[in-house]
């Protein structure tokens, strides 16, 4: 068959699509640094594992279920065709209509679609870390993939209501990070924080992760993935404009771990690494509604917020109880709130417009409508998620147990749940021996 | 000169290529991460720094000669024009006919292809693990790059036998899998098993990898270059096929990190990451061969099957006495054959055809013709190299020695061949005086 | 809009580059893990946490004004239009003219040269690795953004009086790595040594990087950024040429590793790891002007004696006092002088003529005219960058203070800067104790 210009064009935006699908997938080893890198060293080989064999389940529900769920077609609610995804199909078949506009080969889309679902589980097992048993990752693992994630992907992105509403959630502020952050936060309240996070008066104790060249090298990870989560999500390379959403994200960025690198130093005296590593974070999750929609000042406007309201919103959820190891809650789930909303002030007409989903923010002449449709979003979308996965958690709470025991979580999960340390040479005899006599909290940090 | 549609196609096609060929040569990453986390801290540093002079060595040899010899013209057996590449021809040359079917920069294919040869040698590595000596890495890089990856390169993939014949082996479970394993095996056997592995009544001691963290990372970074391993061995980005290709690679990952774990899990009562880390890469190494040729559903089965078997072969191994620190054989030979055998099972008619090599398997109506055809590739691959490894690995031992002496494998090879510690401040002083003193196999993962 | 053969090969050029802006960016993680791996463990958390935070005040300040500077409209010496660049164009646009001729979107354009600009930040750091303070850091990013990279970067790419003469540096051996590489130097002078490094007769001693595997790792990660470095550079994927361009840089790199090793190994009888390392390094820096203009065997010619001289010249800079952790100097200045001369001596007048950029050198008949430019071009960098880093750094040390305090710099800037160990669990309390105990030079390594 000889090509056409047509055809070719479709082969770029499908090798465009795949690039993109294979940057995303790798954010699964930007999650594995940062939360081992943010954990300690018990719990390091136990994380670095969970994070792949997770993935495998997400991967194999995702086939049988979850895809169909998000993007079949079905109701305003949920879709209801597709299941068991055969692959068949060289471009969008009819299974699939909200997928039909763009025409690059489906197995493509199925690909990017699962490297955004495996992200938004990688964040939600923030809430679980250190003190979750293994049967948790293996069940939940499967119930976010069939249960908690399409419905809002459906909702947004796969025909259903609040795609028909105008919702502009770009690359998923809303549909990964909010969805993901607000399971880690169902999760820390229903697991309880870590032995010797609180002390008995309610103070707060730091527990420092391991090693921050896995968590700094972690998050560079991540921001190189997000060239495929945000300019892979125009789905699309012959018009030029995924490079548009490629600078509004590392404009966010750059001003995100700015923002927090300073205040940080400002507040405390000392220029805290984790801290600044969340601001990017935050920001580059801020920006994903948004990329598509702002101008270029408008992006670091929006990263820098990002990275400032972060870093005290991970502080008061500490000190209000919340044990969420890697502040899942506040970089996803804050910073998605706060981008979910920014476009409904910073939207431009014209990028509106261009990208066909609903219309202009407040600051550009809109008014509060976009504003509103944004807030309708968070609004339905915090209301599923919390409910659903406080049932779900709550059922295998009561019946199987969420936590190890009191002695596995002290020896650490590397040893109780999968029989070797991660580091066996420096964790085999003497240090965690001494570490276990001291109890009374002289280090927490090494517990 | 004005571009027309079937030149463009032609550059979309490279820039598949190209990239595919950057995510191969990536793997390189990954199997350093690999082999480092899943051997002893005192090699950590040699381990790292072979895996990087090797690529080197190959790199010139594969230009010099392997290529040539893999890809030129010549007969049956072997290639026997191309030598010393000069990459003046942007399209594929006479000199290498095996390869002019396919409209791409020929440096493209080298890159590509050399991509491929360092992978089975990295994979080789695995059976020479903490106690071969650096000039045996240095001489037999060159000696793997020339005189034994070409042939049963040539044989499959470059106009040779088994490429007439009809072998499906799209990316190289056996050209590039196998061989790497069987090579690896005859190393086992040679260099003897590693000081502390078996005791004195024959019973095996663990020896624990020094770091999960970093072989959960590297098989992340492997499973990502699969995407440019087998997707990129369409060779071409126009079809859209490409990405059923990455479809069924990702499946079977999937089932294979799933099977491994719940066996592992079953089995000891404990989910060891480590064998669940292999079993992905079993299911990724059988998927190699069949990728092109068979359903999602089948992949899934491949994929599991593949986790499981390894499982239990790399316990049998070990419990014969053969010291494969990486479990080498298992993961690319076991899982090398069963990917091969499975194409023979699973191949469908229309996949068959649609790429044009051989015909379909046992379960779709193709008779036992197929499967035929892949037990005599995997009988005359294992004959070749077992036989010429046997031979120069044993020329090497007889003359210039393979191993280090007893005292340098106790201190570690970092110290030994390269003078200073990869750790120095974790082994410097403290830490290997106290473990010199157990030798009696107190704690013989730290010896 | 329907696409044409002509748009179409637009947008493969765009996703070419846009890929190869990612592996650029990519780069930071390379060089994150290369210092932290080259250095202390006390230092490694600042290390990692500064390259993020400083590319992110790079990102800011380049889209202000570094940008403008180099590509916008203006004299041979400098741009002077397009600052706060707003990314509205999807094509190249007045203000830039010395991008037009490319018609790729002109955000891409943006993404890969602020990669450039990182790196040679990045490089720059090296001479200021483990003592300057962190205030630094944050001031000089921008500095060196705005007021050093740009300058010479319009010389060469921006339409400057060295572009004008047909300076060769294809994709940066003087513009990025030499530059970066004087500014390493003048921060060694200005900064003094580390604690420990010389003793009173002047003899020097090795401070031995923490970890091997992390500097190998992130040479290899280096290593596979230059690939959209190099081919990238061609801002091009249509004609194929990027392929060739591949193949040189790999070529000489391997021939690099290859040299270093061998050199480490007959001049000291062990074959060190970090030399092997910095001789592919070099190797790189030095095909990186000459990659588009010469043939396959002179890029291992010119990557072989890279890797050789950069072995001899990091011992001598070393005995002569000045103390460049990672070898900044050699591997990226040395280097980089060495690469940029090279064109002048093997490129061939035909690709010469097809990249469009000076003529043939010295071996191919062009005499000493393209020689005496590229020497020209280096006199005039190295004029300029030394002056302005002398003035810049010198104003910084005056005022503010370039070096932490000696408690600081023993303790490490993880806790002094940052008020957290990067490895707080190795470091917390028995090895540093006693590490502090023994500065009576016992082990300086681990000071």
């Amino acid at each position: 068959m000889e090509p056409t210009a047509a055809t070719v064009a479709q082969s770029v935006d499908a090798i465009w699509v795949m690039l993109s699908a294979i940057l995303v997938i790798f954010m699964q080893a930007g999650f594995l640094l940062l939360e081992a890198g943010s954990t300690r060293m018990k719990n390091a080989g136990h994380i670095a594992g969970k994070t792949i064999f997770t993935f495998g389940i997400c991967t194999i529900a995702f086939w049988a279920l979850g895809f169909g769920f998000t993007f079949g077609n079905g109701n305003s609610f949920i879709g209801l065709t597709g299941f068991f995804f055969d692959g068949s199909g060289m471009q969008a078949e009819a299974s699939y209509d909200s997928l039909s506009a763009a025409a690059i080969p489906i197995s493509v889309k199925f690909l990017f679609q699962l490297g955004f679902a495996a992200v938004s589980l990688a964040i939600a097992w923030g809430g679980f870390a250190e003190r979750a048993k293994l049967s948790v990752y293996l069940v939940f693992s499967a119930l976010f993939t069939i249960a908690i994630y399409p419905v809002v992907g459906h909702w947004v992105w796969g025909g259903g209501w609040l795609g028909q509403l105008g919702m502009q959630d770009f690359a998923g502020s809303t549909v990964v990070h909010l969805q993901g952050a607000l399971v880690a936060l169902v999760a820390t309240l229903l697991l309880k924080p870590r032995i010797g996070k609180y002390n008995k008066d309610g103070s707060s104790n730091m527990i420092h992760g391991h090693n921050q060249v896995y968590t700094a090298l972690g998050v560079l990870v991540i921001f190189i993935g997000w060239f495929g989560f945000n300019a892979g999500s125009t789905l699309n390379a012959t018009s030029g404009f995924f490079a548009y959403v490629a600078l509004t994200t590392v404009l966010a960025a750059a001003a995100g771990a700015v923002a927090a690198f300073l205040t940080s130093w400002v507040v405390t005296g000392k220029a805290d690494i984790p801290s600044m590593l969340n601001g990017l974070l935050a920001a580059l999750v801020a920006i994903t509604a948004a990329c598509a929609f702002v101008e270029p000042w408008a992006a670091i406007v929006i990263g820098f917020l990002a990275g400032f309201i972060t870093y005290f919103t991970a502080l008061f959820f500490d000190r209000m109880g919340i044990d969420d190891p890697i502040y899942a809650f506040s970089v996803h789930g804050i910073a998605g709130i706060w981008g979910t909303l920014s476009t409904g002030l910073f939207a431009t007409p014209e990028l509106a417009k261009q990208v066909g989903v609903g219309s202009a923010g407040l600051f550009y002449g809109g008014g509060v409508h976009q504003l509103g449709i944004q807030a309708l979003g968070l609004i339905g979308t915090i209301a599923y998620v919390l409910v659903v996965s406080f049932i779900l958690l709550g059922i295998m709470k009561a019946t199987m147990g969420l936590r190890v025991n009191e002695e596995e979580e002290v020896v650490g999960l590397d040893l109780s749940e999968h029989g070797s340390y991660g580091y066996p040479e420096l964790l085999s005899a003497p240090i965690p021996t001494r570490s276990f006599k001291r109890e009374g909290g002289e280090s927490p940090a090494i517990y």
